[in-house]
C-alpha cells in the first residue's frame, strides 16, 4: 500500500491544537487566510504521494555509489529534485529578499512532516539547505547573501553542515580542522570530516558546504571555532559556476538506513588548502550554529513523526487486509487481525504516539511563529522561551517514538515485516538514525534540564504547565462518558511532571542528579504535553457531534489510559532513581 | 573490541538464582558436581569466543547464496559447524539413548545463551535440530527413530520445522500442504512452506524436514493436520545417504537480520510427491509441535538474552574508549562518555534488563530439570506448571528486551552505531526476529493470560508471587544501605502484578478485556519476576562481602529503581486501559 499525506489529520491538529484558525484571525497568520493552509497542504501531499514515496524504497534498495569522488543516487532521484526546486518547495520558508515564500514555519513544519513520511533520505538534503540558508542569512557579510543566497533558496545550489570529526562527535570543542588567511579576504580550509549528509552528489548544481573551524591562534575550545563557507565549485563574478574547490568526498558510509542519502567523509585542502570564506565573526562559529540549530532541531524531529506516520498506515492496512485466528466477534471464521485486541493495542500505540509527537511539534512550530509575528512584546519573548523549551522534547521524544512506531509497525507485519520486500523494515532502519544526529537524545534532555526549565526562573516550564491545566479542565468539565478515564490519568500525568520539575529546579546544584534523570524527564514530559494535546482534540471532536472525528477520542482515551500511564512511574525515576550514579562504574566493570 | 562469554556472571545467577549449588546437594544436578558445569561453560565459552563470534559480522556481510537449489553459506561456515560437531556440542542436551549426553536443560540454557552472544544466526540451526530430535523422540516409530535420531543427535544431519505457508502465519489452522499414503507406509508430500530456517544449506550431510501437511479427508483446522518427516536424501537400509527426494528450496528472503541463516521458501512434491513419514498420529500434527514448543521457546528466549549480552558488551568497551565531554569529577579534561550520568543510564539499563531477562530464562529451564528429575510427584507437577508459566514469559521478554537493548547499544555508540561497520546495528538487525517468530509476542502474551495463569485454579501464579515475596521478606530483613529504595519499589511492582493477576483472574468471561491487556501483563510480571531475581543476587553479592561482587547490588538497585518503577502504569493499563476494544475500529479507521 502507498503512502498517504494525512491531510485531513494535519489541518484537524493545526486548528485544534496550534490554533491555526484563531491565529489567522488574530493576524498572525493572515498569510493562511482563505483556505490557503489546506491548498498548500494538499499540493505538497500530492508531491510526496506521486513523487517522493515512490522512489522511496528505489533508493533504499540502490543507495548512492562513490566513483572518482563523483556520488550517483539512485534511479529517478534527479528528476525528483528538479520536480522539487521547479514547483518552488525548496522556498517555502526561505527569506521573501531572496527569492523565499517565508510562509510560517507551521506551515513548513506540516510540509516537512508529509515529505518525510513519503521519504525521509530524500528531505535530507532540502534540511540542510534550509539550515544553510539561515545561518548565512543571519551571520554572514552582504557579498556573501549576494552571491549564494538566492540559489540556495531555489534549491538550485545545495547545503551541507560540516561539524563533525573523527576524534570530535557530539564534543565540538575538539574540532580541529583549520583556516589560514589567504589575505584577499579569503581563506584556506584544512581538515576532515565525517558523517556529513549530502556532502557530495549529483543533484543539485552546487553544494555551499557550511564548515567549522580553527583559526591561527584562536583559543582552544569552543571560543575558538569559527564558521566558513566553502564551496564546491568557485563563483564567477557573473554568478555562474567557476573552478572546482579544493574539497572532496573520499569515502561514503555503509549504514543501517537512509542509505538513499550519501553520508560522506570530506576532505578540504589536500592539495594546497579549500577557499572559504568566514562567515559572522571569528571564533563565534558555534554561535552561528546556535542560530539554525533550534529550526534544524525541529525539522529533524518532523523526520521522526513522519516516518512514524508512514509505519502506522503501513501497518494499518496490513493488518486489516491479513486474517489470522478468531475472535469473540469473527463468528467462527477467521478476522483480520486488526480486530484482535493485542493487535489493536499496538495499532493504536503507534497512532496515538505519532498524533503526540505530531503535536508536541507543531507546538514548537507555532511558537516560532508566534515569537516573529506577535504584536506583543511579552507574547513574542514568552513564545521564544515556549520554543526553546519545547525544542528538545519534540527532537528527542519524537525521534524515540520514531524508532519505537517503526519497530511496532514490523511487529504487526509479523514474519513480513522481517522481510525486506515488505518496506516495514526500512522504517525502523531509516527512523534508527534520527535519536543520535543533530544532538544526541542524550544530549537533547541534558538542554532541557540544565538550559530549558530554568528559563525565567522556571516560569516557562511553569506556563507550559499551566497551559495543558487549561485543557485538562476542559477535560473535566465534558466529562463526556467516552472519554473513560482520559481526564484523571493526564491529570495524574501534569501532577508527575510538575513534581518531576520541582525536583529537577531545587536540584540544580548537584548536576549529577539532575542529568541522571534527563532522560526519563523527558519522557514524561512529552507523555503529558503529547495527552493533553491528543486530549483537546477528543474535546474539539466531541464539540463538532461528528461521528467521523470520534476516532479521535478513542485515540486520546488510549493515550492517556494505556501511555500516560507510565507518568507515576518516569516521576519516580527522576525524583528517586539517581542513585545509580555513585556506584555505577562498579557495576559496568564485571 | 571481541566478545566474551560471561561465564562468572553466569554461574553466579545460576548457584543464586536458580540453586544450582542446592540442586547439586539435593540431587537433581548430580551430573554437574565437582565444578563440572563451570567447565563445560568454560569450553562453551571458548568455542562461541573463538570459533562463533569471529564468523559473525562474516555471515552477516555475505549472507547465503541461492543457486540452482544450492544454499552456500558464508566462509568459514562449514568448518565451525564441523567443528561444532566434532567438539560434540550438538549432542549436548540430546537423549543418551541416541548418542547424547542429556545433560540439564539449565545447562545447556547457559550454553545457548553464550553461542547467541557469538553467533545468533549459526545457532539457528543446532536449535531447530533439537526441536525435531525432541519431535521424533516423543513420536515417531522406532524405525524412524533408529533411522534418523543418531545422526541428528550428534549434528551430522540437521532438521527443520516447515510449519508456515503463505496464508497462514501464526494460524495453522490454514496450513493447506497435502500428504496422500503411498500404500507402503511412506506418504506423498506436496505444498509449500515459507520461512523455513535453514530450509536448505550446504553445512550438514542431510536436512530432515520436519513438515505440517493434512491427510485426505482430515477434518478442516488445526485437528486435521498431521506431522511428517521428509528428509532432503532418502536414507538407505544401512544408513548410508540416498536418492535425492523430491523437495527444494525455490527461493531466499532478503531480510532484515540473521542474513546467515539461509529463510528458505520450500517446494514440496512438484515432481510427483516428496516421499515422508507419519510422525505421531494421524492428525494429532498440532500436539506434536507442541511437545517441542516449550523448549523452542526458552531456546528463542536464549537468542534474546545472548544479543543483549553481546550488544551490551560492546556499548560498555566504546563508552569506556570514547571521550567526550566533561563531567564533575574529570577536572576540566574530557571524560569517557561512560562516566556521563545519561549514557550510565543507557549502560545500566542495557546490562539490567539483560540480567533480568537471563534470570527468567534460566528459572524456566531449572523449571524444566525440575519436572523431570525432583524425586517427589508434587514438586515434578509444581515444576511443570512453573515452566509453563514461565516460558511465555521468558520468549517475549527476552526478546522484547533484546530489541531495546541493542537499539540502546546504538545509541550508546552515536553516528558509530548507524555505521554498519561498528557491528551495532546487527545486534538490531539480528535481535529484530526473536518477537516475531516461534510464536509472536503478542501470541506469548495470550498464552500467558488465558492459559498458564489459569493453571490450578490460579496457583501456579500464586505460588510464583510467593516465591518473590520470600526473597523481598529477605531485602527487607538486610536493608543494606546501598540497596537504596530496591526492596520498596520490588514490593510495589510485585503487588501491582498481584493486582493485575486477580483483575485477569476475575475477567476470564471477558476475553477482550483480558486479551487487551495480555501485553502489558506479561511486561508487569518480566518486571517483577526480573527485578526480584536481581535482588536475589544483590543479596548474595551482599552475603558474600566480596567488593568485586558489589556491581550487582547497584544492577539491581537500578533495575527496581529505574526500569521495574513502570510497575504501577502498567498495572493500570492492565485494570483500567481496556476501554479502547470497544472504540478502536473508529481511530484505526480515519
Amino acid at each position: 500500500m502507498a503512502y498517504r499525506a494525512p491531510v485531513s489529520d494535519i489541518m484537524f491538529m493545526l486548528n485544534h491544537v496550534t490554533g491555526l484558525e484563531a491565529g489567522i484571525k488574530e493576524g498572525i497568520y493572515a498569510d493562511l487566510a482563505d483556505g490557503f493552509a489546506r491548498t498548500i497542504l494538499e499540493e505538497a501531499g500530492r508531491y510526496g504521494d506521486e513523487v517522493l514515496a515512490p522512489i522511496n524504497r528505489t533508493g533504499d534498495l540502490q543507495g548512492t555509489k562513490l566513483r572518482d569522488g563523483v556520488v550517483t543516487t539512485a534511479d529517478g532521484w534527479k528528476r525528483a529534485y528538479e520536480q522539487w526546486v521547479e514547483a518552488g518547495w525548496n522556498g517555502l520558508s526561505g527569506p521573501a529578499d531572496h527569492g523565499g515564500q517565508q510562509l510560517p514555519h507551521l506551515l513548513h513544519a506540516a510540509c516537512l512532516d508529509i515529505w518525510n513520511g513519503a521519504n525521509m533520505a530524500f528531505m535530507l538534503l532540502p534540511v540542510l539547505t534550509t539550515g544553510a540558508v539561515e545561518a548565512l542569512e543571519a551571520h554572514a557579510s552582504e557579498a556573501l547573501k549576494a552571491t549564494y543566497l538566492a540559489k540556495m533558496v531555489s534549491g538550485e545550489w545545495s547545503g551541507t553542515m560540516n561539524l563533525t570529526e573523527p576524534q570530535a562527535g557530539s564534543d565540538l570543542s575538539q574540532v580541529r580542522s583549520k583556516a589560514e588567511p589567504a589575505g584577499d579576504g579569503s581563506y584556506r580550509i584544512k581538515g576532515q570530516k565525517i558523517f556529513i549528509t549530502y556532502g557530495e552528489h549529483d543533484l543539485s548544481g552546487n553544494i555551499i558546504h557550511m564548515v567549522l573551524a580553527r583559526l591561527p591562534d584562536a583559543p582552544a575550545g569552543t571560543r575558538g571555532i569559527s564558521l566558513f563557507l566553502v564551496p564546491k565549485f568557485l563563483v564567477n563574478a557573473d554568478g555562474s559556476i567557476g573552478a572546482r574547490n579544493d574539497v572532496r568526498c573520499a569515502g561514503i558510509e555503509h549504514k543501517l538506513g537512509i542509505n538513499a542519502s550519501p553520508t560522506c567523509t570530506m576532505v578540504f585542502g589536500d592539495a594546497g588548502g579549500a577557499i572559504g570564506w568566514l562567515v559572522g565573526e571569528a571564533n563565534r562559529g558555534i554561535n552561528c550554529m546556535f542560530t539554525m540549530m533550534n529550526n534544524a532541531r525541529l525539522a529533524t524531529a518532523l523526520q521522526g513523526v513522519g516516518v512514524a506516520e508512514a509505519a502506522t498506515q503501513k501497518a494499518v492496512e496490513f493488518a486489516r487486509d491479513r486474517r489470522q485466528g478468531k475472535t469473540a466477534t469473527s463468528g467462527g471464521k477467521s478476522a483480520p487481525i486488526a480486530e484482535h485486541p493485542d493487535v489493536q493495542r499496538n495499532l493504536l500505540h503507534m497512532r496515538a504516539m505519532t498524533q503526540a509527537a505530531r503535536a508536541i511539534c507543531y507546538l514548537t512550530a507555532a511558537s516560532h511563529d508566534r515569537a516573529a509575528r506577535a504584536a506583543d512584546a511579552t507574547a513574542r519573548a514568552q513564545a521564544n522561551e515556549r520554543a526553546a523549551l519545547l525544542t528538545p522534547i519534540a527532537k528527542a521524544f519524537s525521534s524515540d517514538i520514531g524508532v519505537e512506531v517503526a519497530s511496532i509497525g514490523i511487529q504487526v507485519h509479523g514474519g513480513m515485516g522481517f522481510v525486506e520486500e515488505t518496506g516495514a523494515a526500512q522504517f525502523l532502519r531509516d527512523a534508527r538514525i534520527v535519536p543520535i544526529y543533530e544532538g544526541t537524545n542524550g544530549i537533547q534532555a541534558m538542554d532541557l534540564v540544565q538550559r530549558k526549565i530554568i528559563l525565567s526562573g522556571g516560569q516557562a516550564v511553569a506556563r507550559e504547565i499551566a497551559d495543558m491545566r487549561v485543557t485538562l479542565e476542559a477535560v473535566r468539565a465534558s466529562n463526556a462518558p467516552g472519554f473513560g478515564k482520559m481526564g484523571p490519568r493526564l491529570v495524574e500525568a501534569v501532577d508527575a511532571l510538575e513534581q518531576a520539575t520541582h525536583f529537577m529546579l531545587a536540584n540544580s546544584a548537584s548536576p549529577d542528579v539532575v542529568l541522571a534523570g534527563a532522560t526519563p524527564y523527558l519522557r514524561l514530559f512529552g507523555l503529558a504535553r503529547g495527552g493533553v494535546c491528543l486530549a483537546a482534540m477528543a474535546l474539539a471532536a466531541q464539540a463538532s457531534g461528528d461521528m467521523a472525528q470520534a476516532g479521535r477520542i478513542t485515540l486520546a482515551r488510549f493515550f492517556a489510559e494505556n501511555l500516560a500511564s507510565a507518568a507515576h512511574g518516569l516521576e519516580i525515576s527522576v525524583t528517586q532513581g539517581a542513585g545509580f550514579i555513585e556506584t555505577a562504574s562498579l557495576a559496568l566493570s564485571a
